[in-house]
């Protein structure tokens, strides 16, 4: 499969600036098909909707709505950071199978784990995604922590 | 930890019936402290929401809300079915010590990520859980296998 790798970054970067102008935690993410259709967008959600489970993964999955499992095997998963457990299991439940990060210096979700199971994993090294994470953290660590649950 | 295992896997069934009376997948779960504190509860929206990623357990993290470390690492998290990656992810990220589930006949989830993880797992071994879930199997097929991504 080949798929517009540039394109679902950009994408998910933009989420993440847009949480990063709501005060929230700067993570974005996109689904994105073979053929360059963007199935969902969405960004961290937890301070904007107190929300504890809506991550950058997920809440792009939640604006793609119900979708057949034919469909997610044909996609790319992109997130502006290593996808933590609850997202890259996520990725597993609907067998998508490739998932590229902006970054993972920041925070290793389960990069192990999908790889593991199979899932082809990308880390794309993207400074705009680790400098916005960067200064999220340093302007609000214990959001930051409690997002990880740290 | 001693946990109210009755109560908890009471809650959680609670929800799943609410569920199985709108139409929807029938899986609930309640996130439980050691002393009887309900500090969620919720069941899978899929149908009712046209939520890919509110399953059971998301459903009843969403509603216990922005917790801190501290309070998840002192909690049971109940489901009526074995977790699905996702939500065995959700229990990892958020350092729950112990996942209880009504029962594992109908669906194995990551009960495996969960146990190697260090994680609790115990099989309640329902027949009520089991009873609702096949009876909405047999009824709705098809969004069951969405559900699971099949
Ligand atoms: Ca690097
Ligand atoms: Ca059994
Ligand atoms: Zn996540
Ligand atoms: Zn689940």
């Amino acid at each position: 499969m080949t798929f517009d790798d540039k394109l679902g970054l950009q994408v998910a970067l933009e989420e993440a600036k847009k949480g990063f102008e709501e005060g929230g935690v700067p993570i974005g993410s996109c689904l994105l098909t073979e053929d360059g259709k963007i199935l969902g967008r969405g960004h961290n959600l937890r301070v904007q909707k107190s929300s504890a489970t809506l991550h950058g993964e997920t809440s792009c999955l939640e604006t793609a709505g119900r979708l057949p499992a034919s469909v997610y095997k044909k996609c790319t998963l992109y997130t502006t950071l290593s996808p933590c457990p609850m997202c890259s299991g996520a990725a597993l439940l609907f067998k998508i199978p490739r998932v590229v990060m902006g970054e993972n210096d920041t925070f290793v979700g389960a990069e192990d784990w999908l790889e593991k199971s199979g899932v082809e994993v990308v880390n794309a090294h993207n400074d705009e995604c680790k400098e916005l994470m960067q200064r999220f953290i340093k302007e609000k660590p214990e959001v930051w922590n409690e997002d990880i649950g740290e």
